[in-house]
């Protein structure tokens, strides 16, 4: 077991007492900070850099080195997976991802396979590796993955969409199709998830970014029943150390009591939702991550710390609190907000432990 | 004070009892129906279309002689508004609309002025008068606008937003320009809103597309807020009938309670909310519209059917219902989906009443 020098990223997801708030942000890797930008030309690419372990190492460790963050992510995407099973995964510049091989047909599901994380992700798990090693125990690395839904829309639409109209279409007329699709998904997040832990991840979040855009009754049969198959099957130690997870899915506020009884450790939040009204909601079964809007860090100072102030008193008093946004940093955030951001959290943070 | 022969929509709204459950859908009349693709040709544009109050009301009934819907909802867009502010509206083939100048300086705001619905909205109107003859007292006519919130992301964004980027810099930076802009935007919505009630719209409808984007506390303050404005100041009678109101904000879950208070007569929910939680939590202070999934359309007849019987059930028994999708009708929906939903519904809620 690893000594970490700092554990309270950690600690909070399992509820325990913290000196402060933990702080990390979703896409904190990403086009905001120049050096990002540096080294993703120096790939060529966004899939080059993903599929290249020693500059997704790099990158995954440079906002560690501006700002105070309690924790670092792996730099990868979440349609690694898709990718994997041979969909066909391209970048076009400007424009969203695009799966060349969609699935739309019986025979096409018919073809799905789990793939092995040990040969076709193996750069992922080797991006883990090598970040864990240069990380020395500074802070804990987490590891992710997209959700079985998540990827399933990718999947059937072949990129992003407004309206989700190929995969709704199937759930409403061949639902056994996307069942299969979706259970080939769990078994392959889970296996995926698990060879990042066993490649260093200290903690592991499933990004579920649509499921919020199913019906009621459909989040649960389609995304959070998908979910809490992976969790059941994901390791919950390793090197004698416990391994926490989160579970985020954006617009995930209809369903927080049902998240909260999924079996992860913590619940990811986005903005729309008040940190308060959620903490009562779970009611101390989870801990809670997020929830300040991206928006806020075009701010000036003073708004970002308003908004952090808002965000830590609507939480309040007490461990299970990881402070972070409702969603990814947007490209367009001034990398000094980001600072402002983490040193407030930090600071302001002190009156509620 | 005209004879409805058909009034359980309205009947609904004010929660008073009726033999069935109302239905009718938002964006009723749009592309997915034939018969609209031909007048809007006829037109040259969607906007041209909006602009002639003979086509406008045309379309309006389109709907109507196809199936049996308990409402017309006038023929319009959200952005008159905007344009009768001189913003200028253009529609691209093929994309959402634009402004062609956008609010985004101290001065642009300063010129805002809240337009004469007599003079430089007068299609709407006219357009609300025509239809309203046309229909004969079949069943009754909505008049509908943006939320003040909605129209300005559009007025600061100049057209649609995957992240409102521009909006909430404002918001962050120069709150109090954006409350500017509301205020102004509230003045002009009540006045359009009023304006068609004497026109002889016989309900009101509020659409807050975008509020559901905002964070938890800045919904109440800069989308809800000034939709109460709208309320206090509508009219409430017309020609000796109540005209009741329906305030329906997309991804609008987490405010139902605070919604519900808000004067209005009615809340639109969308299908990511359970029907039955959302009637428990607003807690008989207001009729409900909605909530199927506008995917479940491109379903077959008994996918249809099954869809519809679960928000029926999720409602219960009793009045204050009125069926509709928890957002427009999709171009992609058959027409004959529409039918087996309105007459699914006239079917099966009479076991309700």
């Amino acid at each position: 077991m690893t000594f970490l020098r700092n554990d309270i990223f950690i600690r909070a997801l399992l509820r325990q007492p913290t000196p402060r708030t933990p702080v990390w942000l979703m896409r904190q890797a990403g086009r905001y900070l120049p050096e990002y930008n540096v080294t993703r030309s120096r790939a060529g690419s966004f899939l080059a850099l993903c599929r290249n372990p020693d500059l997704a190492a790099e990158v995954t460790l440079q906002p560690l080195a501006r700002y105070a963050l309690d924790a670092a992510i792996v730099f990868s995407d979440i349609l690694t997976i898709p990718d994997a099973m041979g969909l066909g995964l391209e970048f076009a510049e400007g424009e969203g991802p695009r799966l060349a091989r969609p699935l739309r047909e019986e025979r096409d599901v018919g073809h799905l396979f789990v793939p092995d994380p040990g040969e076709r992700l193996r750069y992922v798990t080797d991006a883990v590796s090598q970040a864990r090693r240069a990380l020395e125990g500074e802070v804990p690395l987490i590891g992710f993955a997209g959700s079985p839904f998540t990827l399933a829309c990718y999947m059937v639409e072949g990129g992003g969409s407004s309206d989700f109209r190929q995969l709704k279409t199937m759930r409403y007329r061949r639902p056994d199709l996307l069942h299969r699709i979706l259970d080939v998904n769990a078994r392959a997040v889970t296996a995926y998830l698990n060879a990042q832990i066993e490649a260093g991840a200290q903690a592991v979040m499933i990004f579920d970014t649509w499921g919020g855009a199913l019906a009621h009754a459909d989040y649960l049969e389609f995304s959070l029943a998908y979910m809490r198959q992976v969790l059941s099957g994901l390791r919950r130690e390793h090197d004698g150390a416990r391994v926490p997870n989160i579970l985020f899915t954006k617009g995930g506020g209809p369903w927080l009591e049902a998240m909260a009884g999924s079996g992860c450790d913590a619940v990811g939040i986005d903005w729309t939702v008040d940190l308060g009204t959620a903490r009562t909601r779970v009611g101390g079964r989870v801990a809670l991550q997020g929830n300040l809007d991206p928006a806020a860090l075009f701010g000036d100072a003073e708004a970002i710390r308003g908004a952090v102030a808002a965000v830590l008193a609507q939480y309040g008093s007490g461990s299970g609190h990881v402070f972070n946004l409702g969603h990814g940093v947007s490209r367009f955030t001034p990398a000094e907000s980001v600072a402002e951001l983490v040193d407030s959290v930090h600071e302001l943070s002190l009156a509620y432990h």
